[in-house]
């Protein structure tokens, strides 16, 4: 209830600040019988990872994951799944000539406001670094769903201006930005190195693309599957803009245009396009689910920027330290794995009215 | 749970089909004491209310309301307020020719895939005629934020490509569609009225901005404001995308360009700009908060498409009956009423943690 | 999350002041396909109703149900079951000479100290006839129950120290305490005659059996089945005390006694004895579930009480008016409708687990 | 919602199996500017710890709690706490010879029915081990009560049959019983050594008083504070029972003599007895919470019993190994934690609306 927990039957509580002992999560809701073990969290960890390139910050925590509960002889128990990372590369001293400014684009200033204390040691809770976390629990829940047959997969769709126009799912984890476009991803890495040289930094656009998903997921109402999604993703520090399918451009279509044609295909009901990104009405239609999100450039940066201390006196503010210049290609594998655990316990929550199994995906000739 | 309710400290539980006897909600977390008459909700429900001018579907629904507990007085005692609509216009009958029609666009197929049960009846709890229930509910949530000074304002700022340039408030609720800018909106009518002529609908985009919201509303990580926001204003039926501040800009700006410096202003920090829109690290920064979404054109339109039947068999809809070219200016009250739910549960969120009085505009000398 | 909502997947929500306009609620979670008809819900209020014997209150409410949505064609849809019930015979006039009178044993004082308002009409929200609504819901839960062969039979087991000794469940409606002891309940009724005369009230034992219920409902930890159980309980207004089992019993006994033995019953696992109640671990184990609830006297009586009232002034208070001696007949029906609903959410919430299909009642040679 | 997580504002979510790496808990909600440190906590759980007294097992546990998040400086931040207990004495090999049996009385079975997956590491999840969590939760709750100066005291007040009837609050932690009658408590410890000695076990009632609590605390209807109590008692794995104020007694007595009269004290509406428990209509009287609970004897016992294994084949079960022969006096600092937490949650809840400054002690004579 006070923000640091997610899900309805799959609920993810998190804890943590970046400079603290540590930073995890309890993961409550898993089904049992999960295969899983610490290398399948790890993995995603890593993608996650900061120093994992050029385009990231330089600062390098190994972020090594310890399965505390809730997996016995390698499968899960249907108990809670807690983990933790312990930090590591927690240098304070690097926030101490900042210790009394509230840096501009950060959350000194609000959680002040919220909290009347400050933890001046890099961000606190409002780092991203919490999102290694979610990480963790989405490694978890893409345990879940592959069981199902459902996969999760991000990538990069634009950066500093320039868009990935070739789609080639195997290009994705093979360049550091994460762009499915190889040519792009060049044009892209140059952009960052440019506004990193200049004390600066970028934004940019990630998508992810849910395949094998069921009709049916999703509630009517509040808990429409675009509502929970749109939650999960905007709830990434970084994202300020969240859309479904045609997002944005719907705005300008017909409704001749948009709507989406359903016919037969094997028996079973399709859509032929999907400008609706896999969601009608709130509900999954059983096409792939498309869910975007604009980030914007890291507040971090070394030009000089007008603020304020805690004293309320005007102040001048570089932010030195080591920073990410842009946070797009480490923000796909945390927008992943928010979007498999809002899927996983969807799929959850369709599971207790008897799961999708007899009219999930073919019509029925008696209705019922 | 089950999708049918909202909120944490301020929960509104809703319910009805648009062809059954009613529609209504139960909102409980109302603080006691605050002025409350049954027609502070009917003001609310006749900006929503059908049939209100040409570019709205001619289908006249009274939208009469019943309060059915909560007040004594003309006050709110603390006890949940419920509220009734009963439908009055529920013409079952156009819909007789398509009760075995999945109809594209709509939530047919995927609510049939969902439930295995068949609601005819015109979109049944699908149908955009709960968000009656959503705006009764948001006349309550403004009358507990009114008395705290801050105001919810909503207008149209796009519609089939047409945008509002200027900005005049009290034009707003003078023309149909609820445009700030006189000028366009005269435009907007045109293409609206084009498309329903052509049998067709259009989409395009509305604003919310809360004025007068102190610094400390949200909470971190999962529950950032901004996320509340994309959730509440995502499960709104026809939208497709959510958008804080600069939103999708965002991601084409430099940090330097992005970044809201931080100033004093009469003894309070505040931002030089918004591009942030009033959320900073997921918590109010105190300046005004913008939110925006994308509404894609009505999904029922007059032109045949290809589609499935119940059975499966390939049939060609023509939806007839009495629809909404455009819901941009009917979404506009849904889109107030949503936001102006998130802020007051935010705000008594923030009360239980002594509220922000002590340093909700103030940087302390003495930090604590 | 303001007290007026239960449940987890299956969710109530109440509403409704003794003497405003309606009491009611919306239940969300119901899956769909369940059959259910207003004749149903309205069955189970008669046995909750005012008036219905020499016992209970004179003051007749015909309490008669409307369901407003979730229901077509004679079965549930899947979407919240809303249902209201008028209030009819609410005299406000029998309370204007106690206006401004805190009465003892009743929630005035604490509700003013909590809200800081007065609904001097009869006891407002903390009024008995609030469980009207939880009767409605229980009996959809019922019929969710029904389904999966799962039966809740409530009775009296004492009224002012007298205690049904035989148990005979056809016995049970045929006397107006609900007993299934017949000689019994002729004792029982006359000690509540006695006090009736005497301006007094009386209080007594009620207990429910839960037949049919599959092993694994209820979670580990927090949720356990007899936690939820006394949490439903518990929030009867007049129960002081709940019990699962040998109950308070288990107290005096040893370990040698209480541990219930496992056996193997026509291929299923089961219990020798039941001083579990049903339910090991919290986690249901098969056996027939076994709660019980003491319930005070009722705190309307009409013998001299000193009190104090809105002004803090001594005063004496003598409540007249229509008043049942003696609640546990009534608050048969309530304690069912509470455990109905209990059982019903955790049937759902296994659900989403797989079920207990595959392990609920035999074990099984090869682990998993 | 997994039956992990307690708490409404105040969140506590807990993990860990008895055999595992750890126990530990992640408590959200907690307000900042709370004087906490390890020692606070670690106090706390030295009175849970076992191998304390002749009385409780002989397993020695250090129960070494880390603080991972949350505090600052020496103050909690508004951020969640998080709390680690690494298991020390975990030896599995106890329970190979009993790896696949399902112990009497014990959660092996139903556990077995519900996940289908077995682990036989002395009771995983289900363990009383998990109440290490609760007791380090509960620690905090104290901190955030203490300054509002509401104390909690539990206490012994019955062991296999015998009561106490003294009241010296000074003596509960002078005695490994944790009676506050000196004299009872030599003849409980008797009892309990004896039960010990014939393998045996006995069960017990304990009390907990919560002094200080401003009226207006809990919430109508379903969150009756009495109805939060019993859920977070009744979740102790041996509650069988749970009672406020004359509790079961209150079935046997006239609503002449079970109903407090009011009277004014010092200025603040108070009640001349306390049979309510201080709870009156669900919410706080401003008098002293008085809530118990019966503990049945703990299942483990090295007598024969009869049962079955894995394979539905009749067993004999002796449960060798270091068990408690009574688990009250260890019970108690758990039952203190799951009060603090309750009363803790429902303080902040109030705070949300306003808090009881203004009514909460003193009628007002203008009403509102």
């Amino acid at each position: 209830m006070a923000g640091s927990s997610f899900g309805r039957l799959l609920t993810l509580s998190t804890f943590g600040e970046s400079h603290g002992p540590a930073v995890g999560g309890v993961l409550d809701g898993v089904p049992p019988g999960i295969p899983l073990v610490e290398v399948d969290i790890q993995r995603e960890l890593d993608r996650r990872r900061p120093g994992q390139s050029s385009v990231t910050t330089e600062r390098a925590e190994p972020d090594t994951v310890e399965i505390l509960s809730g997996v016995f002889e390698g499968r899960t128990m249907g108990t809670p799944v807690a983990f933790l990372i312990r930090n590591s590369s927690a240098r304070s001293s690097d926030y101490e000539s900042i210790k009394d400014v509230f840096r501009p684009g950060h959350a000194d200033w609000t959680y002040f406001a919220k909290y009347g204390v400050r933890d001046w040691r890099g961000g606190g809770r409002s780092s991203g670094r919490e999102t290694a976390a979610r990480v963790a629990a989405g490694a978890v829940a893409k345990a879940i769903l592959s069981r199902r047959g459902i996969a999760v997969l991000g990538y990069t769709v634009e950066i500093a201006g320039v868009r990935a126009r070739a789609f080639d799912p195997a290009e994705i984890e093979r360049n550091p930005v994460r762009s499915p476009d190889a040519g792009k991803a060049a044009v892209m890495i140059q952009k960052i190195e440019e506004a990193k040289k200049a004390g600066d930094s970028v934004g940019g656009v990630a998508e992810v693309r849910v395949s094998g998903c069921p009709a049916g997921l999703g509630e009517p109402v509040f808990d429409k599957l675009e509502a929970l999604l749109a939650h999960a993703i905007m709830s990434i520090g970084a994202a300020r803009s969240v859309e479904v399918g045609a997002g944005i451009e719907a705005a300008r279509m017909r409704g001749s245009q948009f709507n989406d044609e359903l016919a037969m295909d094997s028996g079973r009901v399709t859509t032929r396009t999907n400008n609706a990104g896999g969601i009608a009405g709130g509900i999954s239609t059983g096409s792939d689910i498309i869910v975007r999100a604009a980030f914007r450039p890291p507040a971090s940066i070394s030009l000089p920027q007008a603020s304020v201390n805690v004293r309320g006196d005007p102040v001048t503010v570089e932010v030195m330290g080591r920073h990410d210049p842009c946070i797009v290609p480490r923000a796909v594998p945390v927008m992943e794995a928010m979007t498999a655990l809002v899927i996983a316990d969807c799929l959850l929550m369709q599971d207790a009215r008897g799961g999708t199994g007899g009219h999930g995906g073919t019509p029925d000739p008696r209705g019922r």
